[in-house]
């Protein structure tokens, strides 16, 4: 039986779970592409630690060059993630003329031109299926079955440990620090979680998605990107009774030769299907100028998902290795050449609706400052919540305003933030409610 | 530049969009194949009505055979829908070496067998992702990079007018042949809406998919299919009171060496996503063994949404062709003489937990009476309603069951009908609410 050699960078959690589906499930892929996978080079630095799946004798090596100089093997398997020496091995393993599959998102949204360049040359494919969403076939759907749309609109729920927190807040009400901290403990977050709560990790999944909805280059660093440090249980509490969720949402659109690319805490009504992607899933929803709203929605993380994907990218290099070509479709979709490079809109020029929390000194005629500033600036208020008088501490004022410009919006809270009966900065969060 | 030459079967609604779409996303198709797609023919019985969009002149035949055995067609995109003369033109488009696109669930799900053993002997590709859910692109993520999973479960709301008719009813409270008459008058049910009311459409749509996720062939007429004439608004409230949404559900399960294969209205909790999928929306929700639960959501029908379909699967096949290969993936993802034949459980063998709905003259020990046979019958009882008492007339007695072998509860309803004290036949609804 004909056989596909396999080269595996990164023998850590995922690794470990292709190499357990590729042994687990050989005769189901064999009944598919009638030839087998062979593991034919795992490389870690690490080559003691039992993972608990056999390997066969003098496949693991310390040595990645023992794989990227292989000229056995067809496709290599980077799982390293970061960017060096990650990318480096990349370049080599395409240089020698390997199909490459990844799961590094962070290489591809800031070094994907320069790899698919380098994919291009060689004529070899670049699948990263595993990079967004973890076991959600959003990326070959957006290559493949949905192709023929131009996409208007891409949302995303991306990060794992994001969701699990603001889904622990606002079932049990708790704070932030508290969740983060019991997220922790129970391994759903890292011991240092910059990279998921700051929204960067998310960012990066977003520049794929744009790259591939709409066919351009992305410069990861014009993404706004906030995380969800400054979400209070308060807001979680306000944002329900408006009848909204909050949840970290990945925010692409098309406007013409310009995208929207943001990536920030935004409330979504609690009748929205997005609102349901509660915990460690993850959700997509793309719509597009014929096939309408497309939701996908399963683990975003974890070994098992995360192995189905990076097989399945396997599965389609084979299937072109066994139907005897070398590259098939090019990495974003497009052909190389056709990609485009669309502005990122400033995110002062983006029109959103807001919610605004003030934290007020409680005595009369605040409402009317705060209005009255709002108004100079052209916000309408569609709603206001203004709790009971205390004479005491401050007490909040939330606003919920019609479609208005964030510039407008920032001058209006830098101006009221420097009135006198203002206790603490005030408190914005977009809110998303008018999807098609 | 290269082009593509595509014949179309027929001009109705879908065939429209898909000129539509070939036409208005001409440039986008471009820059992702390099080449050009050419509607070279259209065959339609109707060559008068003007359908609104703009085909070159001569394109238009009512003489199918003038694009069947046109040399220069590469294509053939099957749009008639039913068994004749969709099979004959497909069987002859194969024979004449042309790859196929179809949308046609009947045709595929009774005849399937037969197209595929066809397309392997002349190597041509048959696609069909618009058979099922519209524009969800769920068929190509079984085939593509969902591959590698051996599945478990797949669930799906594939009925729009059915969806359509419980959303309705469920959201107004309104009976079922009022909900129905509303719905033709808006054209969200056919004037004979036989074949989606009774459960047969969507029971078209589970074959397919049972076939991709299991690589087993089906024999159509073993698939368990009920309709929803059945359910009352009395059903939907009390479903409510449970905290239950009631959909027609298409349900198979791997089961070892066999299958579970039924389509029939099916409580859900409403905290599945699967509640959310509301009027003309589809979803399909598969559970691999690896990639875990994953839920595609999308239009389940439509001009433009299936179009994208469609087309998605023109520009799959284009890629092969401009790869300068024939077919690269069979038909069902597994190789040809790899498909197995499952054998579909008998539906008294199920195991399922049960809505019972008992109308009963109201006196004493008629619920011991009931609950005595349920005994008799090892049906055991979780939660239970009976409401206030009333002389005259019937009054309900609803009953939840823990998991029972579907036999059971049969056996057990029909000792119960034979009681003097039940005044109608009593109704069943089956639950599914232990998903992973």
């Amino acid at each position: 039986m004909k056989e596909i050699r396999l080269g595996l960078l990164g023998f850590g959690t995922i690794g470990t779970g292709v190499v357990k589906l590729v042994t687990q499930n050989a005769s189901l892929l064999e009944d598919k592409l009638g030839a087998r996978l062979i593991m034919k080079r795992v490389a870690d630095l690490d080559i003691t630690t039992d993972r608990g799946v056999a390997l066969a004798p003098g496949v693991l090596t310390s040595n990645a060059h023992e794989l990227l100089d292989d000229p056995e093997i067809d496709i290599v398997i980077e799982l390293i993630g970061g960017y060096e020496p990650a990318k480096s091995f990349v370049l080599r393993a395409i240089e020698n003329g390997k199909h490459i599959v990844t799961a590094n998102k962070a290489l591809l949204a800031v070094h994907g031109g320069e790899i698919y360049a380098a994919a291009a040359r060689k004529g070899v494919e670049v699948l990263y299926e595993a990079a967004v969403g973890g076991g959600i076939p959003v990326l070959s759907a957006i290559k493949g079955n949905m192709a023929a749309n131009n996409f208007t609109t891409v949302l995303g729920i991306l990060n794992g440990t994001c969701n699990y927190i603001l889904t622990k807040m606002t079932q049990e009400g708790a704070d932030f620090g508290a969740v983060l901290k019991k997220a922790q403990e129970l391994g759903y977050a890292e011991a240092d979680p910059t990279f998921d709560i700051e929204g960067i990790d998310t960012a990066h999944k977003l520049c794929i998605l744009l790259s591939l909805c709409f066919g351009t280059s992305i410069d990861f660093k014009d993404i706004h990107t906030e995380g969800i440090c400054s979400i209070s249980a308060i807001d979680i509490n306000f944002a329900r009774e408006f009848g909204y969720k909050i949840k970290l949402l990945a925010i692409g659109k098309r406007d013409g030769e310009r995208i929207e690319a943001r990536v920030h805490p935004t409330m979504i009504p609690v009748n929205y299907p997005l609102a349901d992607v509660d915990g460690a899933f993850n959700a997509i929803r793309l719509t597009g100028d014929f096939v309408g709203p497309v939701m996908l929605y399963g683990r975003g993380a974890g070994m098992e998902p995360t192995a189905s994907a990076v097989v399945g990218d396997v599965v389609e290099i084979s299937r072109n290795i066994l139907a005897g070509i070398g590259r098939r479709t090019a990495p974003l979709g497009y052909l190389d050449g056709r990609i485009r490079t669309l502005a990122i809109k400033p995110i002062g020029e983006i029109v959103s609706k807001y919610y605004l929390r003030f934290s007020v000194m409680d005595k009369p005629g605040v409402l009317a400052k705060i209005a009255g500033e709002l108004g100079r600036y052209s916000i309408s208020i569609e709603s206001m919540i203004q709790t009971a008088r205390s004479a005491q501490e401050s007490v909040p004022i939330v606003i919920m305003t019609h479609e208005a410009r964030e510039m407008d919006v920032r001058q209006a809270l830098t101006a009221i933030d420097s009135f006198d009966f203002i206790r603490e900065k005030s408190n914005l969060i977009r809110i998303e409610d008018n999807l098609e």
